[in-house]
């Protein structure tokens, strides 16, 4: 059949937020004022584990310019906990930094000034900070009516393990660690929030308003249509702003207050609310001397913190995100989420994937190199084909990953640059079931001028959604760009979406606003075909209007028909839901990398001479787009391979800065970088869409370690590669030890 | 056919915008604060008619507190006129407190004394004040280009005029008067504009709210998805806030000063903004002994003011609405509106027919006296049967009109109390063709905790079309009104709605959003089918859920099998357009008085001792509601019939204020007063809806003129009947004169 031709979609379109963006027009939470607004700052615990005897908030009270003060006390008639964290602290505090108590006033100084005021009486309690702390027999129960620290266990299981071992003729088993890492997103968490009679507002740096509605209607006990959740534009998300964070904090602070109130934290505080599990994965796997797997089995600890946030959602992920994209018949993996006295863990960019992958694809350089076989050739004898399943629970794999992998091979030079004796060349495969529910409702309004609003709740966060909505657009309504105007998300203005994250906007949401938009044609179609007289099917929509043969009729025009004069209005709606599929994920997302190091054996120090990252996004709507998410990926998994951590020391933060905690610069970036888009049409999305932007981010660990390894004969099973860490092992290698 | 049991509608319950009302909760324009808001003043024009020969700005300008003046000079980029009215005088004033100059300012105060620093040289030009001195041959042109000062004019003809004169067997001609009078509303017009590159926000006091958005779109040249505008609650309309009034001139000073503007004007500015046409009558009508009416002929001046406004759609409506719904053969009238050098007319609570309804009903009157026939049996021979035609151009009658007046004639105890000497009874009819454009758009939106919204562009200004769309919702969903929600209209949520006015928004905005419940339901039932396992035919909404027989699903449940999860939400929508009538008006209006006075015949003062109000409302969807319309309308009519008049000296309106401007007070409410619905379930609304809200004012100046004339013989033809110009005709009839 031959493919329409598109105009619109696959073009790299000025991005509609772009003028908005570099002149300093557009608005996000912090830069907000709201009439007669308070400043709040919040009282944080010193302690990693304490119970709170008592609170006294009189000074602070009487404070001048003080409005408000917040403690538990004052949210007992609420139901305080969600994603199972307080409000704030109740009873006990589980990590340092843990809210205890807030406060509103005119200024931030006056709000500054009062936390120190408030007199706090803490019994300090034995902490268990770190996983080995928290797992150890004996180790101090952080929620008390628990018989261990465990928050939550995953087990993924198929086949017969034992039974795969015993068939194995070769068996691997090592262990991997990857440490806690930030967003360190450019904009920290900031929330202004309003409660009154009538309900809730609240304006928030979140990538999930739907979910902060719904959590504060359960909370405060107000029905959904009052809770009103506006979303401006969002300095960077990366999963940080994804679930509830600090809105029931502000709003029942504001509630106290009976004004307004605004909290933008500080990158210290942010980093204390929110960062990446740290995991301990420890993987064994069976194969056969011909490389083909046989069994996988995988122990994998989460740090989750004080608090569970969406841990357990994490741990479920990591339990099946570590087996990779590979045919293995017999599988057994383990997932713990657990409790530690440090600040909660939460989503971050491919949740649960960094970690597990780092380890499973790692492990698959180990058995090459062992059993003597390309790292490429073992991967593509393994992996699974379009149409396998990984584990029957699972849709089927969607995307044909070898080609993309044969693509990568041939893009990097694989065969002629790892030939080269000591060349740090290496590669892994990121592939993941993407993590997003399929649920968005979009609305396409048509108004009497002919310009269309596009309604959907996608946050725009930098990853340029409301671009690629537009283009849908202008392709279904063959409708120019400036006549599209797409929003920002309002919980009252804007259906529901369940979240912007899991890269799941371009095809979820996406697909939701192609089918509004697709309705919307329709309703102008059968217009057309009243006014031409005409069945419908001779009518076309064309440079935005309605056409039959010689025969036109504006967008404008037709609406002034269907109405009977100037006004009225042509809504499209369009939703996904359960039936776009029988089962999760939505789609495989696909990304995969080589690199090729330079390695200064005299400091350790590596860089990064070639990377080139490919992935398979069905179709790129706006190729340019799809180009920025790999190179941030790149350089975001750059971070966390080689130097990003957050150190805790006496159950203490230690680095909660950009002085402190090292993220990288450019020096640091690939002094060569080349990305590979692989469309094949053949996502679920719109046009053949397929998620992206995650891919990218999870293979870089691996594929510099493995490069590492092949290059220099080390292999480095905790991250980050520092140059520390990298001496150590050339060092010892050459004393004939592992790290 | 057996009618359904209604649940919702029918019945009186809380209206939802009561407790906000009562608490004081409730927003009016007038309560918001906008960050960075400034406050503007408006210079005046001092002169009735001038050329502005300069403006010198350049002291208010440097004033310490002054962000922006505007004059005349800072619009020239835009398309500065709307309804005939320049955003402010350009080159000419046309009427005393024309807008010459704004000041926005940080307080109010800066900006009031900032005006007195503006130097304008006007060249005073000969002034035409009043339709006489407009009229006259020589008459001073308000609008240099035109060859006189008729704004518009309307001819309405049927049959052949002459020839219906030359079959009369009576004729009978006379004049009547009607005083401009004040809407009166307790909130004066209010506006705060903000405008930004990226689009103009406006919060306004507006029953036009699209209209409005629809001007400032062309006046700006921005595109309609870029102006919002939002309505709070407002504080009466009475067509006060119909089309576009200061809010383009607000707009234009915010732009100038770059920050939002606020102008709240006082009483005695709204009342130069806005006001009803005074009307003269000439009335000429020819009839057959036995009461038949042959011939109809009418010339209506209406005083129009400086700008047309609407003034041509009132003149429009004049022309017919002088001829009562009365079976006419022959008809000729003729309706100017005309420039006259007075602040400009507009929309008012049934424009055109309080004064030509007037002049009608006291014309019948005079007939039944003469002809020696009943005035209840006169109207009733010659009323228009349901079905009939006044003129081929209009709708048909759809109303049993002559049903209700029998109604009235019961309820008022007409023969008995008539059949009294010198009883001073009186009736009239105010039946109109409805104005009302049948453009609505709604949706009704399902959220997942099973909550409804109400997505109608409708402005609550008192009339309760919250509290009656919800029931209409809670009817057609079957569900607890605490679970409905209908907000306030803003152009970026709701859909497009013509306006709120002439009677419209139960019979047309309640069509759309039944039609929006009914798709929501629709979408229900599919869910519940496919639940259940059944036809479509076998579900039923009922409690809030979908039943079949003894299976049950809740909202909730439904949108969670809907999205194979939680969240999600369904969209319904409906609208009205052309298709609904094959020709207008959507529905004739239909109310009527009898009243029974009190005269004193030493001071000419009228009490009135018994008024009956009847209305033909189809159904009455909220019974209080209806009659608190009925009562608000009796009571509005006694103002303009007894009290009411603007009046002008010398160019200046002299009595802008509560204390010279005589609204009615309790004491001079009827003593005794019924309200009578007559529920026929024919109107085109939903449950057989019809319009009502105008057709208890129309008729109460006739009702009272012709109840004074029956009890004391003496016909009054201008209004209103201050007790001087009662006792002057009393003391005039008894020396043999007419007034």
């Amino acid at each position: 059949m031959k493919q329409r031709q598109l105009r619109y979609v696959g073009q790299n379109i000025p991005r509609v937020d772009g003028v908005d963006k570099v002149t300093g027009k557009a608005k996000f939470t912090g830069d907000l004022v709201i009439p007669g607004m308070l400043f709040g700052k919040i009282l944080r615990s010193p302690y990693p584990h304490a119970r709170i005897a008592s609170i006294d908030v009189s000074e602070a009270e009487a404070f001048p310019g003080v409005s408000a003060v917040l403690t538990s006390a004052d949210i007992s008639d609420t139901d305080p906990y969600y994603n199972g964290r307080p409000i704030i602290a109740i009873q006990k505090a589980r990590y340092v930094g843990e809210p205890v108590a807030a406060v509103a006033a005119e200024d931030e100084e006056t709000a500054e000034e009062a936390l120190s005021l408030i007199k706090v009486d803490y019994e300090e309690l034995p902490s268990a900070v770190g996983l080995e702390a928290a797992l150890r027999h004996g180790a101090p129960l952080i929620h008390e009516n628990s018989k261990n620290n465990i928050c939550s266990h995953e087990r993924v299981e198929k086949g017969n393990i034992e039974k795969g071992f015993a068939e194995a003729e070769e068996i691997f088993e090592d262990s991997f660690t990857f440490p806690m890492v930030y967003h360190y997103t450019m904009e920290p968490h900031s929330v202004i929030a309003d409660f009154k009679e009538e309900g809730i507002t609240v304006w928030s740096s979140s990538q999930h308003p739907f979910q902060v509605r719904g959590d504060l209607s359960r909370i405060f006990g107000v029905p959904l249509d009052r809770v009103r959740i506006v979303i401006p534009y969002l300095g960077g998300g990366f999963g940080s702003k994804s679930y509830t964070k600090i809105e029931p904090l502000v709003v029942a602070l504001a509630r106290r207050a009976r004004r307004p109130v605004r909290i933008c934290l500080s990158v210290s505080e942010s980093m204390l609310t929110v960062r990446r599990h740290a995991v301990r994965v420890r993987l064994k796997t069976g194969v056969k001397r011909d490389g083909t797997l046989v069994a996988r089995e995988a122990e994998i600890y989460l740090d989750t913190g004080g608090y569970a946030d969406n841990g357990p959602a994490v741990a479920i992920r990591a339990a099946t995100r570590v087996l990779g994209p590979y045919r293995i018949p017999h599988i057994r993996t383990d997932a713990y989420a657990v409790y530690t006295n440090a600040g909660s863990a939460g989503s971050f960019r491919a949740i649960g994937a960094p970690q597990t992958i780092f380890a499973g694809e790692s492990q698959m350089d180990i058995i090459a190199s062992s059993l003597g076989i390309d790292p490429a050739e073992l991967r593509l004898k393994n992996l699974l084909k379009k149409g396998e399943e990984l584990m029957s629970k699972l849709r089927a794999i969607d995307a044909d990953i070898a080609s993309t992998l044969k693509k990568l091979v041939s893009a990097s030079q694989w065969k002629k640059r790892s030939r080269k004796k000591n060349a740090a060349v290496g590669l892994a495969i990121g592939a993941t079931n993407a993590g997003g529910m399929p649920i968005s409702v979009a609305m396409v309004r048509l108004l009497a001028d002919g310009c269309v609003t596009v309604l959907a709740g996608s946050t725009e966060m930098g990853q340029g959604v409301r671009t690629v909505l537009s283009q849908i657009v202008a392709e279904e309504l063959s409708l120019s760009l400036d006549s599209i105007r797409v929003g920002g998300a309002d919980t009252t203005v804007t259906p529901y979406d369940s979240s912007t994250g899991s890269s799941r906007s371009t095809t979820l949401m996406g697909l939701a606003v192609q089918a509004a938009a697709r309705d919307l044609k329709k309703q102008l179609i059968k217009i057309g075909a009243r006014v031409f007289g005409v069945r419908r099917s001779q009518v076309r929509v064309e440079d935005g209007g309605l056409c039959c043969g010689e025969s036109k009729l504006t967008y404008r025009e037709a609406l002034e028909r269907r109405f009977g004069g100037p006004g009225g209005e042509l809504i499209g709606r369009g939703d996904v839901g359960a039936e776009i599929t029988g089962s999760l994920p939505v789609f495989w997302e696909i990304g995969m990398g080589s690199a090729e190091l330079d390695v200064d054996r005299e400091t350790g120090e590596i860089s990064i001479r070639r990377y080139v990252s490919a992935a398979d996004v069905g179709m790129a709507i706006h190729p340019a787009q799809c180009v920025g998410q790999e190179e941030g990926a790149a350089m975001m998994g750059i971070g966390h391979t080689m130097f990003e951590q957050m150190v805790y020391e006496g159950g203490q933060l230690v680095n909660p800065n950009l002085v402190d905690y090292r993220v990288p610069g450019f020096s640091d970036l690939p002094r060569e970088f080349h990305s590979l888009l692989v469309e094949n049409r053949d996502g679920p999305g719109p046009y053949g869409v397929r998620g992206m932007g995650e891919g990218g981010l999870v293979s870089v660990a691996p594929t510099i370690a493995n490069a590492l390894a092949r290059g220099t004969g080390v292999r480095i099973f905790d991250l980050p590669l520092t140059p520390e860490r990298v001496w150590r092992a050339l060092n010892l290698k050459d004393k004939g030890k592992r790290t």
